[in-house]
């Protein structure tokens, strides 16, 4: 059974959250001219922790990727850093040998600025693909940052692309032995929905004490939970990256996976998560509404996140769902091709908590009200399909005219 | 190595050619009112042979599936059939048990008219979802329907539902042992691609003799390279069914897998389905422009039709088709994700014949040319992996405004 099990545990949100709200780690931006110029637009930041971090990671799994993903692959490995640099407006992407090593230099040139060792340092790029990094603009640009505890919300900023806004949070909870930790988070873009090749990045910042292998184990299931069921366009990027940096500040007992901490600690991370998932799928390219899929019941829960998932990344689904129609016939089309096992005279289907389907029947409900409901700013299907008790949730967004006519005038 | 190799063996076009182009088969239609009457429709046709035909058939994959879809595949491993009742209108889908009491009554009613055994008869419907059939007019309406041997195109126009126009042709070729043996087909639909829940529907006719097993592995290898590379949306239907009958009527030494006839067979079926299935993706919902994605050089053909698929079906590529731009970018994140082996420093890109992408490095092309190029009915990619002799086609067709309006208009 998966889901948000945040509340349960004493998560809290920080209010005005941004990733340097946790102790020790500071952030800052710049605009060196990498993307179009807009009011008060950044394309180059820097995170940094004043301790070492232990980190987790995990990155598209695209056979054709940017040089940023190789290069962060082998370092979080090592399962330490203490350091990002990130751009928006290039993706590093398509420039054959020339991309791993501007992607090194990022990393040196951040090293230098923060008086940090560059094995230390990992990079994200996010914009266009095939086009080299100016990185003439980046050397100089790179000394003009000047990182503060206040700074997260610049990084939010000089890491969107399409964005219509920058998207960040923070939680907090109070450990065992009585240490308050939070967790920051920031994310921009979602899949492959923005026409700039753009990317879904997301970071998180901890001061929790953290170990490299739980933090690593926990990145990697939150993500499956949350990011990986986040669906605007079936569409997923070369650049896709999500990290989290522990740095220890909060001066709590290291947690790992036998610590009394480890279920409040994945609690706050999924709920970071989950918060700026939705804030993504909010923010899809054109989209009016945000769409989200529970189903449970299923014969596991991977059966349960193929049916999700398949519901909520259909283009039919989604354009019923910009309609405010109720249209169930599609969801049962979509669930029967997911590949989940599924018996149709078991099905119970639901919108925005209305039964429209009991028993794979259709069942008379006033459809006036299910319209209404479905015209506001969030629909949520329910699927039960009375198997067994897998479950998951996925999220996506409508399809609208505006999708197509933002992806069509786009040029490379 | 798939493809088209009907003009190596002398497959020729029938003018004007329909299902029961083919010796021995009739076909006939009337209206019943399953759809809204417009100018000259139809809904409800028969199709029969005057011998018994060997049948071979494939059928959705999808857990939510009509009570035809069931009924078929247990007369299709019989190996025997003699004739086929089609409506339009209503799917017979998600309407509990009744659905395949509903089905077995079409087939013994449209054995009494024809006057063969019930058992020999198969059945599709396509249409609204979650609707009971109404048998009394279709009990009526059987009895009126006459078929004859200039019918294929009342069958045609029968199993429309959002389709524009009907969809038919034929091929023959000449028999190493002198006889002319013609293959018919017929189809409607499009996946998913219709917001009546409708259908891919495809039936083929044949007046060779051939064996029943030797027709089913054919039928699957072609649909696999046909109907199965098909991408409009994305979605997929509970009712998709594509049935083949070959009745004898040439006179020709039944055709096995061994048999020197065989190559040519396969052959000409490809072409028919390979046609069908052009004309399905011209006629996807709101398309202006039909797209083609031959990928060669992969590491096998499942490689080649996984990359081929993700390309043709990703909404991202799709929007640029529909805006006439060459943004290779979106080619290259499609095929990353399809799962496909892919070494970004070996990919060659062409549109439309023109490269724009060689060794991994776009190649400066002339923008203004190619956009006129891809202005046009049909846009063209190729990718050339260059990693081994992989290779598949899949065919699509763009995403455009019209898309979101039909299929969010459309109410249950």
């Amino acid at each position: 059974m998966s889901g948000d099990s945040s509340a349960s545990v004493g998560v809290t949100l920080v209010s005005g959250g941004t990733i340097t709200s946790p102790l020790g780690f500071a952030a800052g931006g710049v605009f060196i001219g990498l993307k179009t110029r807009g009011e008060d637009k950044l394309d180059l930041a820097l995170l940094v922790s004043d301790a070492l971090c232990s980190v987790g990671g995990v990155f598209t799994t695209s056979a054709i990727r940017s040089a940023t993903v190789d290069l962060d692959r082998e370092r979080v490995a090592r399962g330490r850093a203490r350091a990002l640099i990130v751009n928006a407006g290039i993706a590093n992407t398509c420039v054959g040998a020339q991309g791993y090593k501007d992607a090194e230099e990022m990393t040196r040139l951040a090293a230098d600025a923060l008086g940090v060792a560059a094995e230390d340092v990992l990079v994200c790029s996010t914009g266009v693909i095939g086009v080299e990094l100016p990185m003439s603009l980046i050397r100089s640009g790179v000394s003009e940052i000047a990182p503060d505890d206040d700074g997260g919300n610049q990084l939010a900023r000089a890491m969107m692309t399409t964005d219509t806004h920058p998207k960040e949070t923070a939680v907090s909870f109070t450990a065992s032995t009585g240490q308050t930790i939070t967790i920051g988070g920031v994310a921009k873009g979602s899949g492959m929905i923005h026409p700039n090749m753009a990317t879904m990045l997301s970071f998180a910042a901890t001061d929790a004490a953290v170990d490299a292998g739980f933090l690593q184990t926990t990145v990697k299931a939150v993500a499956d939970e949350t990011y990986n069921m986040l669906t605007v366009d079936g569409d997923s990027s070369t650049n896709d990256t999500f990290l989290a940096f522990a740095n220890g500040r909060a001066g709590n007992p290291v947690i790992d996976e036998r610590s009394p901490d480890a279920a409040a600690f994945r609690a706050a991370l999924h709920r970071v998560c989950t918060d700026l998932t939705r804030m993504l799928a909010r923010d899809g390219e054109g989209a009016s509404r945000l769409i989200t899929v529970q189903v449970d019941g299923a014969r596991s829960d991977a059966d349960a996140r193929k049916a999700a998932k398949t519901i909520a990344g259909s283009n039919l689904v989604k354009s019923a769902v910009y309609g405010a129609d109720p249209n169930w016939g599609r969801l049962m089309m979509a669930l029967g091709r997911s590949g989940a096992e599924a018996v149709e005279e078991r099905v119970d289907l639901f919108v925005n908590g209305v039964c429209i389907m009991e028993a794979g029947t259709p069942i008379p409900f006033h459809r006036d009200a299910v319209v209404a409901m479905m015209s506001g700013e969030q629909v949520d299907f329910r699927v039960s399909l009375n198997l067994a008790d897998g479950a998951a949730t996925a999220f996506g967004c409508d399809l609208t005219e505006q999708y197509v006519i933002i992806n069509s005038a786009y040029t490379t």
